[in-house]
């Protein structure tokens, strides 16, 4: 079977990505491109033989499609995903910054038209695997550190991964302050950000690229869940996984980790 | 509540930090301990209030107690192991060297008596939930190679929790051949041990305790799951937790990954 | 040739340690120990054959020696090293918190009486070599970032010997800012202590011992030099070795690094 | 003052990072390419602009330059490095595969003329580094390990970095055998490559760039040196160094260690 998709966002970074990875994957097939700057035809990314739309209604009446991938912005990822669902196509965004208003009219959209939904903020199979186990680990060592590494080009600290996976930490980790009590930074910052008791530092220097580490300190053990990056193909499998995994959805799933075989 | 406990094997290194555990453990009490080298008292582990038993049979019909914990050798644990799922004393099993019939015969008798039993050949929580990542990861990324490091006095290479691991990846990856088909080693060994296409890294140097790094490479990313246990101790909190998953048990349960909460 | 010690501070941690180095180290000897609680004999660290002397003069008068180790505070210290030197005994002093003035005038000393002194902050061989290497590495790599590692015992943050680091560090690199200019902490913090552009951060968790990395991040390269110290058995190869090197001079030396025979 | 360069191989990877790292350094000027395939023009590189040569002889005859940079093959590189010392140009060489019989007689031709040359098989600034403090560490920690990271498309193992450091390591460890005397493989290769009594391990896998790790084990204490390398621009600040140093010499200097300046 081929799985016929519709790509939105393909002159950015993670689009460009997108195409290599759909021309290279035998059984996915690019049927057509939607793209704000562009209509009829493109000659970027290799993309000459496909039919691109600036507009995402006439798009989805004029082309049979398996798979929309939305890869934009919010003002334009929302209002093109509610229309692919009606339009009964299954839909995979990997767009961030939708609201939480955004996804409940994106579910009900979905379930209404009984039309698979992934929505995925990370599309990095390992850094959503180092998420989830951190998750599972806090149960267990509710003592946690977290250190992040980017190159220093990146404006904001902490990053939104170690944010993501303090959060995920929180679902299991019983809330405790760590730390000594009595603990006491001679130099302000020493000790790192903290979110719920929690610490995380950053690392700006050149040559890191994307990197993490979740450290859990028990009795005379240490577990390290630990994520590297090097550049956006790592995105690729997992939205490879998504759409293959969409096609089976009649509903809508926030977050990669929601439809991963762990067992 | 208390939990009544009965030790057998006080006298070992594992059997001494048992003893600490359950001392500092305020539900927890020692009311007997099982030793082929003492009886009626022991002078050792602050042990003096204790009574120290040759006989297990004696010891299992004179005191009562609510959960017996095996710290011995298989020619010793798998007859008292027995002897107490009869007296319906619920097992803690640490004795490595059980065989399968062994387990077998053990699961039958916890089953007949509705006696909760759990044998666990590695009480280190962080290096159970090591093992158990790895084999959820791999189903994702089946490319992976394993370094150990342990000190120089370790004989054999590599190590037992290496080995399990393998095994425990070996249930979810699909089976493959790593490396470049056309890979050779100028020195030979340097590509390390393999198993199933699984390479293995045996690293001993002074300095070194007890380290594992199970590393999964992917399409431009790694995901690392990493251990460090610097003593005994490390073991401690796995026990601690199988003394009180095992009073909610009627069967019998190998391995600590099967009793702990995960999700 | 024998090496006869007289070691002060036998009852602490590092001289326990001491006492057991030297009896491990055929060529050296302990002939005396100096101690302020006790006189003549001690039952403690297997010293019952070796005398004790509650005075430092009536020692260094009594026994015959070689080296004098100091392991004390520096109110004792001090004044001890001073009559030790007096006495043509060579000193090696791991004591810590000797004022500038206080090395300064056993330089003086140690000059005049032509007999050699080594004052050592710290006697972890790994540790100086890291603090060296990382002075030497900064020339070309002027980006750096420290993370320091201990248990959550700990008080204080950063660690003395990140502090030392950063310090060493500072005569080799061009003082100038690290990271983005515009980068700013969503949670503040999170970009750690600084010390002229250099970020330290500090982790404390149980199950930590004692670790340091420094990393010096350059044109898609990284450079890592890390030490990790278990116990304070790894101060005992480099008092060995300041015991060996002191024997040769005839002036103070400060910081181990400095007698060792780097090429 | 301006440094005006001749490059040979410009159309390899290194010699393309080469083209991007002159244009980018203000005082370098790129004056001349020689290249087998190309005369007069080029139209890649963004080489428009510059004369192309076929033949050496005939480009340092009409070209006034200060530098001549060769990044080929031996049997193009040794001839050209020589007439390029003949024409009193200071020579760089990063063409790897050199024999000793070729840099002693560039050593008599670099001295006859009283022209710098810099052979440098390592032009990773980081991995000199790595390296050279291998050596130093290995005086006082003589039990050292060494595990290399490759992506799998590399079909040697060990790598020529690992080998090259145990070289290194060699000049300065006295000989001895690691491990336990009486260890053993239960699967053969768990302890990796050796060489001198040094264990090499070498991993690979998909998402592995080109990692080294140097671990030293002492007395209860770890020292480990790192590098990682993300791609040739790695190479580009060695480069520009040895340029920078070359100036100054009037002799051959082998290995970019050499002309560090490591205090």
């Amino acid at each position: 079977m081929t799985v016929k998709i519709i790509l939105a966002g393909p002159r950015g970074k993670m689009g460009s990505e997108a195409i290599k990875m759909i021309h290279n994957e035998q059984k996915f097939q690019l049927v057509a491109c939607i793209d704000k700057k562009n209509n009829t035809k493109a000659d970027f990314n290799h993309l000459e033989e496909t039919p691109i739309y600036y507009d995402a209604e006439q798009c989805f009446s004029e082309v049979s499609a398996d798979v929309y991938i939305d890869l934009t912005i919010p003002e334009i990822g929302f209002p093109n995903t509610k229309l692919a669902l009606k339009h009964n196509l299954r839909a995979v965004v990997g767009t961030s910054g939708f609201t939480e208003e955004n996804i409940q009219e994106l579910t009900r959209i979905a379930n209404e038209n009984a039309t698979g939904c992934i929505i995925a903020p990370n599309f990095a199979l390992g850094a959503v695997l180092m998420m989830l186990f951190s998750k599972m680990a806090a149960t267990y060592f509710p003592d946690v550190e977290i250190i992040e590494k980017h190159h220093d080009n990146k404006l904001d600290a902490p990053s939104g991964t170690a944010t993501k996976t303090v959060e995920m930490i929180q679902q299991t980790r019983e809330s405790k302050q760590q730390g000594h009590p009595d603990e006491y930074e001679i130099l302000p910052g020493a000790r790192g950000a903290q979110n719920d008791g929690i610490r995380i530092h950053s690392m700006r220097l050149p040559g890191l690229v994307a990197h993490q580490e979740v450290i859990f300190g028990g009795q005379s053990q240490l577990l390290t869940i630990k994520h590297d990056s090097f550049n956006r193909e790592s995105f690729m499998d997992g939205l490879k996984l998504a759409v293959n995994e969409v096609l089976e959805l009649e509903t809508l799933i926030y977050g990669l980790e929601n439809v991963m075989d762990i067992n």
